[in-house]
């Protein structure tokens, strides 16, 4: 079993990890994170001097989840440093690194130095547990910007994935009226077999003006120009689907639908929980490739 | 069947019940709601000259809901007027008038000149219908205020009453891991039914260290120092109860928890759906009255 | 703390019960049980030699629910003797006698020996219990007596009571589509809350034509002739009110619409879960004792 | 848009389904089910004097479901004759033949004689849609063998796939605690998004003592001797799995668990709804073959 850790970079849920990581009994060098002083008198994280000290503590090298914004620094709000990541990569042959929406480049890389490189955001299970909190900040924010209540509402679901699924369950609990929009047999036979209204993306168009919110969860312009005009006026559309999301967003505003496209969720949502399903992926991880 | 109905001062819900009002067909003369210029073009919706003017017009007449903040005037942000609600019943022999929060001495004057009071938040029905909105309110600070999901959380739900009840519900749908806190065995049995674990008041004490959020519904003070003592520090409690609610506030500052008096919600957070249910309710009421 | 109990007569359940006391700590004579062989080997439970034996052992006396058939004779099928009730409440002044369905001539007699006597039967939080075991016999019969999944079905509860408010969540939570009738406009409240449609009794028959299954709770004629009329011929009604019902059997019988009338169901289809239930609420009594 | 079909031999499940056809405006010609008088005086369904007749009729012939039970003649219970699969066969070319667990070398004459051959319980929202009648079935088993209620017990699902999912929200629905086994880390993910408890099967044995109810979906023998003796004496098992289905039958008897192998649940406790998926997917089938 493995006890040492290397943390390297990482926003909120990163220092949200490190907390729940040092209470499972691991210990931990960091480093791009010397503004969590707070965390720093835990007696098993420990600042590492430099970036080579760190990699070198565990064979399990932890970075931030996404990785980069720029394809060549690693995400490091809490740090002052500029750390790339081919420096982190220079030093540490032969182990794990852990991080999310790696690029295909840095796969490359590792495999020459025999690296195991493990995008985390490419668990499945990670992204059916945030599906959890994205379907909570959706809810929040429906209630926010209605002057209706859920209960009672009709509700279309377009895409019944992960977090169609989730959203489907907890507003049927809250009781809305629940529409689930698909295109497969299959995920409609579901839509049924759960107790929700199925809708045929064919028949879409005819039964856009019934509803009260629309909350999509499909990353292409399901919502054009055409089917944004048979929707009610004083309709919400909420936007969960990563870019270019589905709404005809300069479409919407011409026709004064309220649309709100809201990303990333589960980090701002609920960023302990989120910190507790990397963990419990990461423990996944380790007990996958023996650690 | 009656057709004409006279509506005097009010807030925004009674501005959504006018509009709800006039959709479904009555005619309607108002007073004390000069600021809604946008409803006056409405056909059926007149404004009085004056107080005599308005109450001539219909055997029903619906004031403000609460009635009063004073005792003396009318409750009616969208005038300026200081209508008192004497003059009001001075003028109104022999009908009925439908209100909020009534004051026992207006029921007094009413007895006198024949007037038929009837006092909307006595309602059963509507103080239930009021339990959705403010349900969904306290979910929707329970996600905002918190950094982990409701999902999984522990919450405890202290009386089963309208509130609780459907609170209870609601978050089970969420995912929630539900405890509800009663003092009658016929309430724990309900509890037990419904599926939510049981906590017998006596047993209170026992069990508040595990919960991560508590929504109270008693307008008694239940959490005292000593049982605030007892709560984790990061726990977020939300009073829903009406004064004094039910949380030593004084003492929840010093322990440091994060508490939330939350009143009013039905309005602010559902202000249509409010309309809805009151409108509901007065149609209720005429089908008693045989109107 | 009691330790000690008395129990007379009694069917299967009381049998489940004794098993339960024992498990739990009390030592217990038994009279008109001594069929019951195989739990007399347990070390807490005795046979008492005759009726004052019995009665003298402890303070409370436990007999048979409900009492009796005949107004004379305790409810005794584990016994080949006939037991009168004024023999047993000879014996036990000062005491508390804890049976069900008790009738009147029996309190006055008690009354003047300073007997106690508690009708458990009437105990709100035992008839709450026992609801959830009618509502899944109810289940049981509907799915085996119909030729459709009751997911799917449209089913009608009449009566939004006890028992109908445990069917109705049971059925949803199938995903039955759940229609209830209630005359009180607040059971209509409630019935919205809980996201079942509300049929108000003044609406009812325009609604029966509907329906594939209907579960009465209504112990009167709520279907006359009149309405089995208006029902689909393949329509099942399931009739869970004590007598006279809630449906004219013999209208039903000419109109060929099958029914069934389905009494006493907590002891047929859970008889241990029934004794755990009569169990509770005997702790809950001699918790507000003070035994 | 097609309008005549053909349908030669099946059971209940045809025959109900003969009916619905005709309902919605379809010319049929039937073989093979002379048995079935009372639905040929219906207007649209007319007997075919032979089997030549009768495929000569439709480009569709639906045959039963599941085809065959020796590989060599179809099932055909309404009728006394015996219809070999290869005289079908011989008369259809280029034409579209649906039924059920075709046989490979069925397929194989197909190809030969351009015939499209289309395996209805190959079909996905076929087999998530006949979930639903398994689960109920199941459910009626259990009310029906257990002296407890659902509500409140402990209940084992092993398999997180079609059959699971759904018994696992039906369940939880009456108020059951539900554990659901599974191996996958996604499936795990998905079963404490829906709110159940989570059991790895690498910590399955260590749990299993606590349960009242098991059911099994797992075609493999998940509860062999070691896992059988660690169950309750009183729990009860079914196994909802095909053959070999998921329990060491033999050392349950030996281990006196009572077991249940519950198989073709549809058929038997809803067939009315079976047809109704049948028609459901052949008109899906249509839709995608443009018929």
């Amino acid at each position: 079993m493995i006890k040492n850790l290397t943390v390297i970079g990482g926003d909120l849920r990163i220092v949200n990890l490190l907390d729940l990581l040092s209470k499972d009994g691991y210990s931990i060098k960091i480093f791009g994170l010397e503004k969590i002083q707070d965390i720093s008198n835990k007696r098993n994280i420990l600042f590492a001097n430099n970036l080579q000290e760190a990699t070198s503590f565990s064979d399990v090298i932890i970075s931030s989840i996404p990785l980069s914004k720029d394809k060549k620094h690693i995400t490091a709000p809490y740090s002052d440093k500029k750390i790339e990541i081919n420096e982190i990569l220079k030093d540490i042959k032969n182990k794990f690194f852990i991080s999310g929406n790696i690029d295909e480049t840095i796969y490359e890389i590792a495999r020459e130095k025999n690296i195991k490189v493990i995008d985390i955001l490419k668990r499945e299970e990670l992204a059916i547990l945030n599906a959890i909190s994205t379907a909570e900040g959706a809810i929040k924010i429906a209630i926010e910007e209605t002057k209706k209540t859920l209960h009672g509402s009709n509700i279309l679901i377009t895409g019944f994935g992960r977090i169609g699924k989730i959203l489907a369950k907890m507003l049927d609990g809250i009781g809305a009226n629940i529409y689930c929009e698909a295109r497969k047999e299959s995920d409609l036979a579901w839509i049924k077999a759960y107790g929700y209204k199925q809708i045929h993306i064919n028949h879409l168009n005819d039964n856009l003006n019934k509803f009260d919110i629309i909350m999509n969860t499909i990353p292409n312009i399901i919502f054009d120009e055409e089917r944004l005009k048979k929707i009610k006026k004083d309709c919400l559309i909420i936007d969960l689907a990563s870019v270019p999301g589905g709404i005809d967003k300069k479409s919407a505003i011409e026709n004064e639908i309220k649309t709100i496209w809201a990303l990333a969720l589960p980090g701002k949502v609920a960023p302990i929980t989120s910190a507790e399903y990397i963990k419990e992926t990461i423990y996944n991880i380790f007990n996958e490739i023996k650690l």
